[in-house]
């Protein structure tokens, strides 16, 4: 503790006026029914490779008065923006990137951004739009002459955006309005953009801060649209003026709902020329005759391909999620330990969280963070396999594969988080209305992981996409290669024979029986939504139409259930993994799984019920989870005391990892501004209640 | 117009650096789709009693510059708390409150409430602490010789204050700290608060405004503890000190996740006397000779009575979540009308809204809207004869029934509204995360609607406790008069008898067969709950113990669907009045009655296939859900036309009625805060970046 941060504590005890508070044992008690864990494994394997960094990262963060996030509380939007510019420049010097480390191994890129949004999404996302969606998309879609661009990121002697969206284009990217008009006299392209909407809107540090961008914009060469294409270019001068460069208009996009931190921006250009370099020029070329021409022939494939560099953006977006979820169960478990209110019929009140309602909304979330992270752990974990193949071949199978599992992914994780972090915020109650319980600021972060890289119930369609082909082939009697398509049934009758027998909860939580299914659960609603689309066909204007008349109920779930099978597969792969290191961690993290998959099935009983599941199976699940969240409540307060950072980067002062919680709230109110002096606006209330002064 | 704002919205025109935006008609064109309607009678009709009081509020706050939302938005919590009292002296002597209006019709009181809601939640809650939860308080519980008390409230000569909430208890009332004991001695009560957590936390007013309070204390008399009384008093000097007074303790909470307009403050007493007629009287009473007495003996019991001054509150927190989802839906239906994204394989982009999907995410929000509405108008609307019944006897059926259907009311709706601000704002995609959509000012406001005036999940308990005491009576052999159970079989083979019959769209939405399996629904779901508490009772360790086990999957569902119960005849009471004064509204307001009614069994499947559905019938339900949203779609954006107040009001950039939403967006933005200015830390910028100034 810094002595200026000791020295506030003992002149906030000295000067308060409320009665002494006596060391409140609640939480210390709740811990200490739960089972004695293996700390060091748990975070080990949960946290894989971004385990020292995380080491590293807390230790800036922790030594450094930068990192308050009650400071930051009361702080204006553009104070704000300048405290995260000092943080990133305090943490990323010190863990040094380029791009052959990054070549070598991806991760390391956000191994160190993952800390960073534990702290705060802002703060992540600040430095992530410079080295990942700038830099990436600079790394895959240029060429070598476009290497010094991407070391002099690495270095920040540049700060770069990402300009794809527009004020009247985000999902729809292949209509975005900007133009890049290819003047061969010049071998010059000249920017545009043409309407209000077409303006860059939301632009990640263009508010204030980048000198470059990445711009996404319509090629026109020959006079003909050639389709999106990515520019790399300068929108202020890069010396000691930060000018905006003439031909260009950027400005800052005003108040957020959240993450008041970035700088969010606009760019609009009017006859703004650049170089032919300026082109990141991978897959589309223009000759020095003028001619154009593309390795990828198709133009809507080519739009695909061009947004690859979102990748690195999705994946930190899952992760997001399960960062925001990890935070707010924290401070909602720790919380729900100690505040005791009701009890039995004598006795004195109990820990909120010794109610069945109150467990059987957190614990369930717990055992969905697990599954999310699995899923970054080990269907998202090979990233670097992928960009290979990304770069071999972007139009393999490998490649639509890995997309459809993390559209699917990053949607599900997105929904979760937003979910849990408002069941968080209310079922602390009132003290969760606190700014000081931050779980605010975590769900107001989290709001916008549903919306950004990829509008979630859009981009999932992408998986649904890609696994109705699939099937469309397997019933053309092709082998699918997919490697997480061995699910598939393209036999109805198959499916329909499918009979689980359970009678216990005790049968019910039998892994293979699970899995069957889980599987069941996914074929079905696979097999109803080509029916649906089939049945929309025929009173449909069109393919598009016929499409979308198949989203709701049908399309929605089966890519949401493809999202949850695989997060199946992959929880129970952590549960193992992680048995083998510990088999008292094992039997608790089965539990988790368990907790999971029956989790899924409840949410889909609907679909059971239409040939499997009858009353009895309905009770047998939901006695299933509510056992489930009984045993493992105290655990679960060991766990996310395992997995939780420091209090400091929490910063919440109803999830302090002391249990403290009323000290520590009475403390923070009592340093807040103006707590115990009159209103400056006392005047107005006088003359309003008739009083002379 | 006032002349600052057409000047204002010159010069902003004159110095835009965007391309001149085109008149968009988007929006014109949507709504040309829809239905001619009578918006005066649909005006009148939905807003009943409240009708002149909007307009005149509207009128007032249209009139004048203190309202408008993006000011407020730049505002520190200071300047906002000021600036809401400053809004409450313009509107609130214009429409002059007393004793006697609000006796003849306590409407009055709520209906200059609504609107001022309409403008900001923080606004109407800012007065509703004043002159519902203080003045009712002493109005309901309170005696002749404190009726000055009240006219004083009324004149807002004292600003009051409802200090029930301590840091340590919300829900359970009942077990307070704060102690008042009485000293035969001088005849006073001295009032402490023995405990840091015995502080009175979250009291509207009192963190810079109110002079007085109602204090909710554990009563001493002659060493014995007589239950929770409360007690008027004093806390800061009424004179142009503003002073606290001595021995008490008052200050502001802080920062909020929302309505920072309210200075909620906590209070703490040392030792301080007050006079006996303190004392809310009615109940209970100490005699000259120092005996305590009260008319009510149980001491459970009466500490329901006392917190009877809660009803005006609930019901305008009921009212809340209905005003939240009309506003959030105004701006997402409006927008989704403007934005639009994709189109078919051929031709155009087409508005959001016309995709299936998007349709079903707002519609069906807007039919549980009209349903919330129709419950305050009818069930709620007589709450003059309930206060009547209050005062008579305290205890009666009549007060009782109230209770229950306003604590399920309340709760329902506050979901239903959380759960639609979250749609909302996440529907509308990345626009909607700018301050300027107010989506998240509104949504940050609905999310505390969860939490007070009773935590939704340990309120509906009370009607759970209300609804199986009847059925247990009804068991009995008693007769039930509870006039909101009508629908109650005892016996389960007469409700299992029950096979509905429909096997097309057509034949479910017939009127009867709804409500029989609306009924069906809640006597199905209080058996299972019964059952399952007895079925608890015989491993639990107390009756406490057995009710908290029966919550989840049971009890709380079963009030849930009793509330959905409630909402279905209420509204379809409104459809019937509205229809008989207007035909082609009747037929419209039909369709949201059927999408309603439907939608309540489509979320309720799982209890209808345990049974009776099978999958056909599920896919004629989500044919019908999906069907009317089809139909109402264009009648919709007509309806909250209708509905939505002035833009002023709303003060949403992307939901302006007249559609122009990107014009007003770069408006906003271009008039905010540095929009086009250098960082202020741009030193610290070239520092990082290595450039020598």
């Amino acid at each position: 503790m810094s002595t200026m941060r000791r020295l506030n504590l003992i002149e906030s005890h000295l000067v308060s006026r409320f009665p002494t508070i006596p060391y409140d044992d609640s939480l210390d008690e709740f811990r200490k029914k739960g089972t004695e864990i293996n700390i060091d494994i748990l975070q080990q394997s949960y946290f894989g490779p971004f385990y020292t960094w995380i080491k590293d990262v807390f230790k800036i963060m922790n030594e450094n008065p930068l990192f308050n996030h009650f400071e930051e509380a009361e702080m204006s939007r553009e104070i704000l923006r300048k405290r995260i510019v000092h943080q990133i420049a305090t943490i990323y010097p010190k863990l040094k990137l380029n791009y052959d480390i990054v070549k070598q191994d991806y991760m390391k890129k956000l191994g160190l951004l993952y800390p960073m949004a534990d702290y705060d999404i802002a703060l992540a996302v600040r430095l992530l739009v410079h080295i990942v969606l700038y830099t990436d998309t600079i790394t895959n879609l240029g060429t070598e002459k476009h290497r010094d661009l991407v070391n002099r990121a690495y270095n920040i002697q540049d700060y770069g955006s990402f300009a794809m969206t527009e004020l009247g284009h985000g999902s729809n990217v292949a209509k975005i309005e900007t133009t890049a008009t290819y003047d061969h006299a010049t071998r010059e392209f000249i920017l545009n953009s043409p309407t209000a909407t077409s303006a860059k809107w939301w632009i990640g540090a263009v508010g204030k801060t980048a000198n470059m961008t990445v711009i996404f914009a319509q090629l026109y060469a020959d006079n003909i649209n050639r389709g999106v294409h990515v520019f790399v270019v300068p929108i202020r001068r890069n010396d000691a003026s930060h000018d905006t460069l003439p031909g260009v208009v950027v400005g800052d996009c005003g108040k957020k709902l959240g993450l008041e931190g970035i700088d969010n921006g606009f760019i609009l250009f009017k006859n703004y020329r650049v170089p032919y370099d300026a082109l990141l020029d991978k897959f589309s070329q223009i000759t020095t005759e003028g001619k154009f021409k593309s390795s990828i022939k198709n133009k809507d494939k080519r739009a695909g391909i061009m947004i690859a560099g979102l990748v690195g953006g999705r994946i930190c977006c899952t992760c997001g999620s399960e960062q925001d979820m990890r935070l707010g169960l924290a401070i909602a478990l720790r919380f729900s330990a100690v505040r005791k209110q009701f009890g039995g019929q004598e006795g004195p009140e109990l820990p909120i969280l010794t109610y069945p309602l109150q467990r059987l909304k957190f614990i369930p979330y717990l055992a969905k963070m697990f599954a999310i992270r699995s899923c970054v752990i080990y269907s998202l974990g090979d990233i670097n396999a992928f960009l290979r193949k990304l770069e071999e071949d972007p139009e393999c199978l490998e490649v639509n594969e890995f997309h459809a599992i993390l559209s699917s992914v990053k949607c599900v994780s997105s929904w979760y988080g937003t979910a849990c972090l408002q069941e968080c915020r209310e079922s602390v109650g009132g003290l969760g209305y606190s700014s000081y319980s931050q779980l605010g600021r975590i769900r107001n972060n989290q709001d916008v992981m549903v919306t950004w890289e990829g509008d979630s119930s859009v981009l999932i369609q992408q998986t649904g996409k890609f696994l109705l082909k699939q099937i469309q082939k397997s019933f053309k009697g092709q082998k699918i290669h997919a490697k997480t398509m061995t699910f598939l049934k393209t036999d109805i009758h198959e499916i329909n024979a499918f009979k689980p027998h359970f009678e216990s909860s005790q049968e019910l939580e039998n892994e293979t029986l699970i899995l069957d299914l889980i599987d069941y659960r996914l074929n079905l609603l696979l097999h109803q939504s080509l029916l649906k689309l089939q049945e929309s066909t025929a009173n449909s204007v069109d393919m598009v139409d016929a499409w979308n008349k198949s989203q709701p109920f049908y399309v929605q779930e089966a890519c949401k259930a493809y999202g949850e099978y695989i997060m199946a597969h992959d929880l129970l792969r952590f549960v193992k993994d992680i048995t083998a290191k510990d088999e008292t961690l094992g039997r608790i993290m089965k539990k988790y799984w368990l907790l999971y998959t029956i989790g899924v099935i409840e949410k889909s009983l609907v679909v059971f019920m239409e040939h499997l599941f009858n009353a009895s199976h309905v009770k047998i699940v939901r006695e299933s989870i509510m056992r489930l969240c009984n045993e493992l409540v105290e655990d679960s307060v060991r766990v996310i005391d395992a997995l939780a950072p420091p209090d400091l980067v929490i910063g919440s002062v109803i999830g302090v990892s002391d249990g403290q919680i009323y000290k520590k709230m009475i403390e923070t109110v009592e340093k807040s501004k103006r707590v115990y002096e009159k209103p400056e606006w006392l005047p107005l209330l006088l003359e309003i209640k008739g009083i002379k002064k």
